[in-house]
């Protein structure tokens, strides 16, 4: 059994979890490519949406976001239109007060966490988040970095400060938990933001609307073959 | 210079090319690899808006779509709701009149073709074209097969036969030809569908928010485009 | 020494451990390509086949099986034709009431855990196994996921949370143990589902053929187990 | 449109190809693991299976099989138990009289060729078929060799000789053509020998059996979270 | 012996060879990431500096260097500061009048080209150089693209259309020809801009320190450039 | 929250850390190949520039210089030309007097360590400033070592010690902390020695030249940190 | 600071440590690709020529050896030629009596392990150490095992349960320390058994052909070794 | 059937082939790890080794030896320790006059080529020999150049200029062909030189000790070859 300091003692639940997404900047973006940049668009997308259906308290901070790091992703931008979004005059989150003061508004014990880039913004917001008392869960794939090096190196450091190293899919198995109240959360997120599952989907779907037809067919084909 | 029967000798042109898109169905999507699922739904896509955009004749071809292949991909289905779709009971498009019908009545010279999979119905396409008397170009990012030894292969095998090995944005940009005319065509493909490009296109808009004279232009060409 | 509570301190056998198989559907098995397909039937079948030969008590479960998840894979119902599979509306085992007691009642310490994917259901059943006071092995050839990251991903977390990060030739030579007794057992399972055993052995076999001592070992050890 | 020397020029058909199956012996077997073993070993009997479903022409051939090259595959043996398989004491098979016999005795123009190794007994055998006259496709995912740039080498000199370089699942798709009539090879040989199509057939064949349960099941989700 | 109208029948001189470097400007430079950007740069800028050391005729062009494509890179910027850099509205350097002009300008027959990106501008201008007549050299390291599939695939449609497939080490060499009378562009350039030869060559310097047969040389060479 | 002997407890400043740099001699630079050496080059180079940007206390250490290590990078020497590099006798850091007392001296906490190479002198130096009482920070990519499998290995090891598994970005990030005060030092090091940002921020640049609000924050920058 | 029971509150040296070589056997060292066979077998060798210049107290061990295990690999035979071999019937050497004997007749703390395969053999090994109070060092480099995934799961296993994961080339470093004393050791199995340092050395030795005090330095040193 | 002027239209034996090796160098070896550099350094001894067996004339020839390219590789010097080696003032072979009549006085058609670099003075001789009337292979693993890009590179430009793409092994068995005269070659070579062999030739010689038909046959073709 974990001790109840261990960030695996309790599940994470939409009451106990908020989100902050750090830097999603367009600047950012484009010149991070260890996360093939298609993925990592909507593995992004994904993941903010994961906090708007599960209604997660969510923080937005940037960084010098009118330098080369460049304004907030237009795809965040169009999804929290209202939404307060602070503008740090530090790399790291928990020296920035209005930041710190948004997440510490927030109540929840539990922070799901993504920047770009994973070695600087994602690991100093997640091990600071420990350092704070905090679960901190690090979505290293609505992350990005250099290299590949860079990202290893950076699961190994999260690891060994006690940040879960995790990815948007268990984020939304975690918090979707009952699949007959949540399972079409489930569907509608993969389909749009993985394409593995949207082409199962979409096949199971098509497959499942005219089965009779396909079942006769196979019936016929393997009949004929052995005549 | 190139020998006049070369496919080299002339470029593709609006006039001279049709488009045959062979097989992209959902059975046969889910189980091909090669290309990563989301590049590939985003690159058959892409294919399909430049043949839209550049008003080619479009061949859409299926096989075995009540069968495992399943049905044609819902994306090219919302895009083509009323194009006739030869479903073929052969492997190889050019075995199959109706559909050889279709392609001879584009009556052009290059036919643009992608198709899933890429060793057996993308190869058997573009090698039949040749065979006939076609100029074909092998678009190998908008098909996919199960692994990387096939897809090397494939691509020996294809430029071996006399057919132009290439990817989709190479044929926006041979189509677009002139980017006072057609920039607008590139510009929004490659933004929606490379996430590279997206993202750098996304962070040139948000910096030049001032530069007047980068907007006018844009403006000027989406203006010309729809006019 | 490691303290008593280390899944360490004590080895895996065939009296302190219970298999859990979750979500081997074909459905998931389809679109979780971080496995090479055939790899991944191989060793899902492997894990089940050490369960029957080590008569360890199994526990199965599925998701969504009549939805995009799919049926259980039809190799596994033909090993466990008449195995009571509990069908759960939630994602992790341990929210679903049945499958929880399913598990308790194998009264054994030790779980050997695979399932698909490896980021949602065998993270939860693993981490959520240790939350209730067992050590869980997770077995991470006989799950799979989306792509290479996110199985970096979780077997960075899995680590982290206690639990053994194996996979399942490890699982049946610890169970096997005693080589004179089980020998029979790891090159019968090696051959069918690891090519380059099946290569080693084949040639060893054809070229020993001569070797009486060799031949007698293995039939003694074959007539040993079915006595 | 291909000269008529091309081996381009015309297809491969179940009337005009003969099987040449080098040196798929136990010793090589292991120790060439350019191709995974598991994948290599499906390749082989797959493309042997092409063989007998087509009837086609066979030459099994081996070298040194006493020797550390070792015995034919068994699985081999146990689809050819009556098969002559020529012994040479060449590594080339068109310097070994008995095997340039059989293989003109089959009066075919076109050889299906795969051997183990890539670089040497596949390129020689192919290379030679073309000196001879023969049309020849190298299957080199039924080939293996020591590594990846062996492999690469290997690919560019086949298809600077004029040798067709491909993998078995066009093999099969070519000579199977017509689906109606071949459809069941395909299906399969596919199920069997890839694990992507195995799973993705399992779960269409499943899914087709109870569609109605799952279209009701997918409305009622979809109501209930718009509700 | 090959043709006269084989690339291959003459080699590359200082006399025989211009240099045309296509959109190498920083907005593509950013997004296109199949050459690692800090090797891309240093390829870009050897490439440069080569046609500056051997005298080349050199022909720049930009596309939309207002748009997203950016200005050209301020390194090349620094190296050709009163250059006439042709910005063209066309994709294919062949499609723009003063760029054809610039080229033929330069009188030679061999050109050697570089271009962001590798599928689209190098291609293009690779091939309708030989179309016009050119022998076309691809330096396709100081190139790049999107993906690897896609510089893949360049790579075979430009060796296919009688391109000579080259990178930029194998350009300096060639023309450098004489290592007594340019050694030392070698020397430099594989120093600035490979960190292989940078970190061998600083090693022998060193360890060479009193090797006086070895420093005098250098020296001598590098007297005899500056005379 | 983290036990106060916890490397993760208290952040890096450029109060309480030194840097070490063992061993970064030509000789050793050209063999240890598993980080690209241009990319090593410029990791190296960065780091140092770090060290001296923060003024950082720094030990320069180097083994057997006078054999096939090598003398000190040249790139090294001429940013710290009358710095005292200790030569050990000794593999180990902590074995050579001259070279621990010259750390101790520093009078810091924390060490920021990177070396050639990474399972070796890295690894000693870094598990044994833990066992001396130090926290260590591992930077792995201006260290470099014979092969992945080697890195992959030095890298479990380093985290299982304790140890911080870092790169030089997050360095640099973390102590620049305030990006108004030390975001020049950021975007200069970042343009200086990786390849994307280079590209990014001087596509940026040139986009905004004239956003006038950018260009007056970056020279305020630039002088602030020069004031 | 290290726990005085963590395996790295105290360093390797030749008077501490046993080695112990597990299952070097020829039948699976032919089926175990996952470090390539070439690097294997010399890895192999070079560890068990560390054991040999640093007098270090070794096991070795068998099991199967008369089946498809096969018997110890020549090289190694040839090392110990009359080393009693203890030929298992168990897996896990801590099951054996004849080899925990042998192990524990050492009478070291710290035993450096290898062993083929690296997911069973090598980790109940070096998980046992650990069990039976001993620090325990896996050398990865000189194990092998299936495939990658086999490979990375068996290094995050180790690292979990306490065991130090490390590579040949830090054992060797760590037992020589003092390069005075032992840097012939050092250079001896470099340029033995690692490709790059053996191309290094040969060309440093050539270079400083005339360098009177390196050669002096390592005759000098090659002297002492053998007084 | 190939034209008489094509490279396959006659096959490669003892007596119409002679070896080059250009630039084997031990400074050279050290930078170019595209080959790894075990795999490198027994690559060029292995194809070194077949030009003794079979009594091929000889060119060894090297470039700037005094420089840092380094002289030649120790391990060929004692192989060829009279050999007279020619050493260039130029990069490409064909350049200088006393290699040139080195070559022509082999009085040989077909030119076996090995160099480093890939790029440089492999691609320069082996297009220079077909363009000087022979026929030329290049032999890639007894190369190496500086990364993959630079390898892919080649390859193609090799192939499209009509030079034979292959590596050492098929030319060992090309060259052999006759297994009983030349199978005591095949046998060493592969297992002094591949690992996979030499494992798998190590354990069927241990697992074939008694039988008495494969030693006989091993020693009757050693005293064959040595008569």
């Amino acid at each position: 059994m974990y001790a109840s300091n261990s960030p695996f003692a309790e599940k994470l639940t939409a009451d106990n979890a908020a989100l902050v997404m750090v830097d999603h900047q367009t600047g950012l973006f484009q010149f991070l490519p260890s996360v093939e940049p298609m993925k990592l668009r909507n593995n992004v997308i994904a993941l903010a949406e994961i906090g708007k259906r599960f209604a997660l308290p969510t923080v937005l901070t940037t960084s010098w976001a009118q330098g080369p790091n460049g304004p907030t992703m237009p795809e965040l931008v169009a999804m929290y239109p209202n939404h307060v979004v602070t503008e740090r005059d530090t790399v790291d989150v928990w020296d920035h007060a209005d930041t710190v003061k948004a997440i510490r508004a927030t109540g929840r014990k539990k922070l799901i966490i993504a920047a770009l880039d994973t070695t600087t913004c994602l690991s100093f917001a997640a091990i600071g988040a420990v350092r704070a008392g905090f679960d901190a869960y690090a979505v290293v794939d609505a992350s990005s970095t250099f290299d590949d090096l860079n990202q290893q190196a950076a699961m190994h450091r999260l690891a060994s400060a006690g940040v879960v190293v995790t990815t948007w899919v268990p984020i939304l198995a975690e918090l979707a938990a009952n699949t007959i109240k949540n399972g079409v959360h489930i569907a509608d997120l993969l389909t749009a933001h993985t394409g593995s599952y949207a082409g199962a989907f979409a096949n199971f779907a098509a497959t499942a609307r005219n089965a009779d037809v396909v079942q006769d067919q196979l019936k016929a084909a393997r009949k004929a073959i052995r005549a």
